[in-house]
Order: C-alpha cells, then structure tokens, then sequence
C-alpha cells in the first residue's frame, strides 16, 4: 500500500463513517486514476460513496457502485489506470462493475467480515491488496452485530 | 417463452424506445416476480428501468441496475422467485448483480450485437433464454450504427 492508497482508504473509509452515522451500511469507496508516477500529486480521485441501502431504499448502491456513479461518464482508458479502493470485500454485482470496466487494481480496507468476488477478480488479473485494517474491521463487525437482517440484505442472503 | 415473459419483455422493450427518444442507450429492463402458478395474473412486474448513462451521465444504470433500483429493497426470497427480462446480453456488472441476488432466470431480448456475461451465469445454474427479438436487434444495431462511441463507453471499451 503506497501514499495514494493509503490517501484512498482514508477518503472511502470517512464515508463509511458518514453512512454508519446515517443509520446506513458502513461500507466506502473510492475510484482513484494514477496519474504518470505514484506521487500523491500525480493522482485524481474521480469519485467516492458509501453503501446506501438504508438511506436511499437502494438495492444497487454499494461502495463501489455509488463511486462510479459518483465518477460520472469517463472514457475506458481512465479507468484501465486507476485504482478501486473499498472498505470491505466486493460483491459479485460490484466485482462485476470493477470487471465491466476493466480496473486493473482493488485495494480491500478487510476481508475478515465477508469475502465477495476476489477469486473471479484475480482470475481476470486484477491485483487485489487487503489491508486488513483494523478500523475497517471494527466498523463492519458493529453494523453486522447490530443490524444483521440488513446486512444479509445487502448480501442477498 | 411463455405469457408472462412476453408481456415482461414488452414492458422492457417500451423503456428501451423511450430511451432512444431520449437519445440514450436503448436498453430497457424489468423485473418480475412469479406467483404461485405461471399464470400472468399471479405475477408482479417489481421494478422497471432503462439505461441512463447519457440522460443521466451515469456509468452505472445499465438496463438491468436501474430496474433493480427501481424495485428498491426487497428481501433475498423475492429475488429468488424472479425473472430479469432485459432486451440484450448482461453485461459483467448486471450480471454480478443479478448472480448477488440469485434471480434464477434471465430473459434475454437478442445477443447478436453483443455478448456479455452469460457463460458466468449459466455457470452459477441460472437459466437463460434467448429470445432473438427483431425489434431488439434492429434497436440496438440502430444505436450502435448512430452513436458507436457512446456505445463502446458503455460496455467498458
């Protein structure tokens, strides 16, 4: 984990505490194109989200989804030179999303919680980094304890 | 294909031209819930939706994602007595998320133009059925024909 992931976690990671604070899902993300070095200067965030089941009624906007949405239109090569940066494991629907787009490097807060997609993920050559960041551990295990029906609903379970 | 299926496809395909009026994707989607028997009347059409990334400069409202927002939260087992009606092949994203939910059944309006995630789905026992509409394909090769650039961005090219 260099600068600008540790920059992404952080950034994806207040927007999880943000949707825990709503009630919601604790669940960030952000979508960060490298720019022509790995220095932080380099970088842009093009976009960041939370989980927002609870607050929006929504089935569809997850971390990672509600980051590109949050993206807006970018061509093919921005995404192909940026990194996907996630609190926790991806769901299918948002490993899929990182596939559809062809994003070569996912950076995962923890994987203790949950595992969604990684073994497809890797199998299309995406890079996959876990952290295993305590916060992000923490923040999960709170709603899952408090709220688990939500939780398996976000989870198709 | 049988009654409901038809009438599930009529509906996506009516979002699908009001989009290309609109001047975006023509891609369109519904989302319906079986009932006890076959019969048209047991059913529930539960979200409907259309691609929006040129109305609404998103990357995410595929056909499929904007039906399955439109449906908002529902529990796992409604899902899992469902069928996706969507005019062309699911893309990886609409495919995880159709795979996240475990809808049993995908209905597909044609694959000609193009085709995404299906093999994935069969992989994971869902049941595709292809219907080969004309309308869809001659929809689709208008819009790809009229606008290819917007269509590459849309499938991540």
């Amino acid at each position: 984990m260099d600068a600008i992931d540790k920059l992404g976690l952080a950034t994806a990671l207040a927007k999880a505490r943000k949707s825990y604070q709503e009630g919601g899902i604790p669940i960030g993300a952000a979508l960060i194109h490298h720019g022509s070095s790995t220095a932080v200067g380099d970088a842009v965030v093009l976009g960041t989200g939370h989980n927002s089941r609870i607050q929006k009624s929504s089935a569809t906007l997850h971390g990672e989804i509600a980051a590109l949405e949050d993206c807006g239109r970018l061509k093919a090569g921005v995404y192909q030179k940026s990194t996907m940066l996630t609190l926790n494991s991806p769901c299918l629907m948002c490993t899929g999303a990182i596939l559809l787009y062809k994003i070569p490097r996912v950076v995962i807060g923890e994987n203790k919680n949950w595992v969604g997609g990684e073994d497809l993920l890797k199998s299309h050559g995406v890079e996959i980094i876990v952290v295993d960041d305590e916060e992000c551990k923490k923040l999960m295990e709170a709603f899952i304890r408090e709220k688990p029906d939500e939780w398996n609903e976000d989870i198709g379970e």
